[in-house]
């Protein structure tokens, strides 16, 4: 059974536009950051390409996609040169990045999840790295900044856990030989409107079961 | 000369013993800075199986036992509902932790340096991807924590170097063609017993020498 | 069209210099950290072995050249041993270090791009892994010490962009069919001067363009 959800030209221009998003939102940390141009793209590179890299390192699709396909590698840099020159515009469109973020979650969390598979893991592994692509590069991008991960703090909304719901279903789907590109396609969606409405209504993931201070249990 | 130490249902079942342990660590941490669910299971799986991964990695055994084995990596999602559970119970029995901790380094590093030898590593190389087996899970942990690790700290007891005894001996060990089951298991214990010995005594590795202030040298 | 610059022995000697240099100015980022001999030794190796890891893992390359030969393995030791009795007398000649990393970053940069493009990378993504050889192990040793990578910071000399020429010109070199032993030390010598003349101007990449407060610019 072929897995493939999409043409490959079709994946691969969403591919590169789930690419571009991400990496502006790594320049515009960097400019938050006052990094240089330079800090810039490697930001800007890291927060996209960095998911799919630790996912083709892991399951041996060496080298990774990230450097065989020169567009996945300049792509960032456009992006790059779009936040130098235009970065109060860019910065005032935050929430409209928030928003094609949440589709590149759902997005890279489906076609990841899909790649691992297809290198011989099993249906939680695959899962399992789906989530890793999506969100890998936030997480080394929060590292290079010396912050810690937003991924990891309960005072931000959620975020992977849309993915994990995503990656989840493709591997469900994969395992019933369920996967369509209607039903892909409705796991991205289901990512994508998953994330939105955790950021709309401030979703939270719940900390440690504390039964001596319950009342206190979210309350910074 | 197989370099096997023990049967495979019981090195098994020690790797998942030894994944439980070091996960239960990371997700207690967790809950210390005050991380969310997703956090716990984040840092659980990454102290628990950080250090194989990179030794796989390194060595090339790719896809890594981490993902192709299902008990490895539902073993730390386990780890995460003990703690998230019951965590106030858990952090009482710190000490036990700690012991259990120290017999998982004696593990790691033993077994983490057998497998890069058999993956043609020569005997210095082996030995040092087996430490990086036994420390590396907790170097990732307190970066993603974004603390300094504490392997580089002089305020902290030993813990690398119980590991590098225990990687060391066993290099030496199949260079002489001497590794038994009965060596390999005494190799585990010399590392576990210097690990406890640390502890006990507050054992720690010195800093540069130092000409001008030889005084000042371990004073804060 | 064979790529290697030089004799493989004149290569080696060189890359085991080129690692003691790195080596030595990560023992001594550790000293001023007041890390102990083991964090001396783990950020001697980081720093000095960090960038051709990350390189061969990416390339495919495994087990990476880091590991396989005793000579890399064994010399950021060395370096440790030094620093750690003689860090005073290291510390003094720090400008002489600077000189050598500047050299350390330009074979690197160039060496580490023919590695990447006869490991079948393209031209592009060849000079970003000839980048990631030179200055992927200061990266890692800034996020083990806990402080944002130097590389990403607009309040320091150029370090990357000499090495981003550098590779560059390797690629470019590689693509004309004229990459010779002459020509490729020209590159590898041009990084070097770039790097130097980096830090005597304080030459700085700039920040993100901003119209509104243009003066204030480059103003802390």
């Amino acid at each position: 059974m072929s897995t493939a959800l999409f043409s490959s030209t079709v994946q691969h221009s969403l591919d590169i536009a789930g690419i571009f998003v991400f990496a502006t939102s790594g320049a515009l940390l960097a400019v938050r950051r006052g990094f240089d141009v330079v800090g810039m793209a490697v930001l800007a590179v890291v927060t996209s390409l960095g998911g799919g890299l630790i996912r083709d390192l892991v399951i041996g699709a060496v080298p990774p996609a990230a450097v065989t396909d020169l567009g996945y590698f300049v792509t960032p840099l456009a992006a790059t040169a779009v936040v130098f020159f235009l970065h109060p515009e860019v910065a005032r469109i935050n929430v409209a990045i928030s928003v094609f973020d949440a589709a590149g979650l759902g997005l890279f969390c489906v076609t990841g999840t899909i790649k691992a598979y297809e290198h011989g893991l099993g249906y939680t592994a695959a899962a399992g790295l789906g989530v890793a692509t999506a969100v890998g590069g936030g997480v080394l991008r929060d590292v290079l900044c010396n912050e810690v991960p937003s991924l990891l703090r309960w005072d931000q909304d959620l975020y992977s856990v849309p993915t994990m719901v995503g990656a989840g279903a493709v591997a469900l789907l994969i395992r019933f030989h369920a996967l369509t590109p209607a039903t892909g396609v409705s796991a991205v969606l289901a990512t994508f409107l998953l994330r939105l409405l955790a950021m709309h209504y401030h979703w939270r993931a719940p900390r440690a079961y504390n039964r001596r201070t319950p009342n206190l249990q979210n309350d910074p």
